[in-house]
């Protein structure tokens, strides 16, 4: 598995929309797709397209382009999403629920298998089908489970012990939906969706092209 | 205002987390502070802290530092939150439902006026306080109310299709939820949120990160 050391992060992020688009088309029963085909669903160049292709290793036929399955396949592989990933979730607010009820992680190959909460959890709770057990059960079902990805949607100010927590516990990958930039060991996986951070972009710049249009109307 | 029209996508990210302490120091009656506290609580250097501070335009004296209610206009006023933005959500599906019920945009100055779906919507339905109408009111409550920030959280097929009648409708910014990139005008405002694409790098770093285990325990 050498191929899979050489990897861009964007090309990383186009692979769902790829599975996306190769799922739609085996369901329509289309058995090969050429990679203008598929740059042109994702509304990419082709070339970026067949470099994604170079980078997965999967090799198409002059003229006929690639099997869809093989590529289908190629694309799980080197996701690591043909054993489904198992994820613990932490903080069970408006937003844990959201992720706990969002259909589409299945699709990623991502399933949250038990979610936590800092506060009193009352026995047989489940949300959305997931069972909630209480925070000081995490280190134990991590251990037993061999879990290695933590959903982080605490409150802000709980962000930096809870992540700690969850490193002292075994996790690898913290998917960290808080506000809070996380101070942890280097070597620990991090990927943050910073929601107030995303508004504070959208805000400033919806600010300046209202006042662009109000100078040049 | 032209100091609003220098920026660095980095420090506007960091705003909302000086927003936080700040606030959370002027609950504590704090009435002053100085860079390196601040650089300290969101753990950066200090320099950065002081740059973003010049962004700002707020100036600090010597030796005691700024003061915390001057900070907190002067970020509010330079995220035009002063006047808290109003949004439309399209899609009320397990995600948008999540969004509706977060909390956490009010503290960021959004407020969400109203919810769209494409699928048929009983009159007077609510989710978490906020009217849900029939897409096809979409264009007349965009411009009655002068909405210019729309949230697209329908399913990625209907992604692109929507975009363009939010666009048609006189919306200037979107906040991307689908795992579909958007193909619209230049002068269209987009922020994406694409948790698939996430979750395939955190899937492949893990990967990586347990291959270099099992080779060098």
């Amino acid at each position: 598995m050498k191929k899979s050391n050489v990897y861009s992060i964007p090309a990383l992020k186009r692979l769902p929309a790829y599975l996306r688009e190769l799922k739609r088309l085996q369901a329509e029963g289309q058995l090969r797709v050429a990679s203008p085909a598929l740059a042109r669903a994702l509304h990419i160049d082709t070339i970026i397209a067949r470099k994604d292709m170079e980078m997965l290793g999967v090799v198409g036929s002059p003229g006929v382009g690639f099997r869809v399955e093989e590529l289908i396949d190629g694309i799980e592989t080197f996701l690591g999403w043909k054993n489904s990933s198992e994820a613990f979730l932490v903080g069970t607010g408006d937003f844990g629920r959201a992720l706990l009820g969002y259909s589409g992680f299945a699709a990623y190959g991502v399933r949250i298998v038990a979610a936590f909460d800092p506060d009193p959890v009352e026995e047989g709770l489940e949300i959305h089908g997931v069972p909630v057990f209480g925070l000081s059960h995490f280190a134990h079902y991590t251990g037993r489970l061999g879990i290695h990805i933590g959903i982080l949607c605490v409150p802000d100010d709980d962000a930096q012990k809870t992540a700690e927590l969850m490193v002292d516990s075994g996790i690898l990958a913290i998917w960290n939906f808080t506000a809070h930039t996380l101070q942890l060991p280097e070597h620990i996986i991090r990927q943050r969706v910073n929601l107030g951070g995303d508004l504070a972009v959208l805000s400033v710049k919806l600010a300046e092209k209202l006042r662009e249009r109000k100078e040049n109307p």
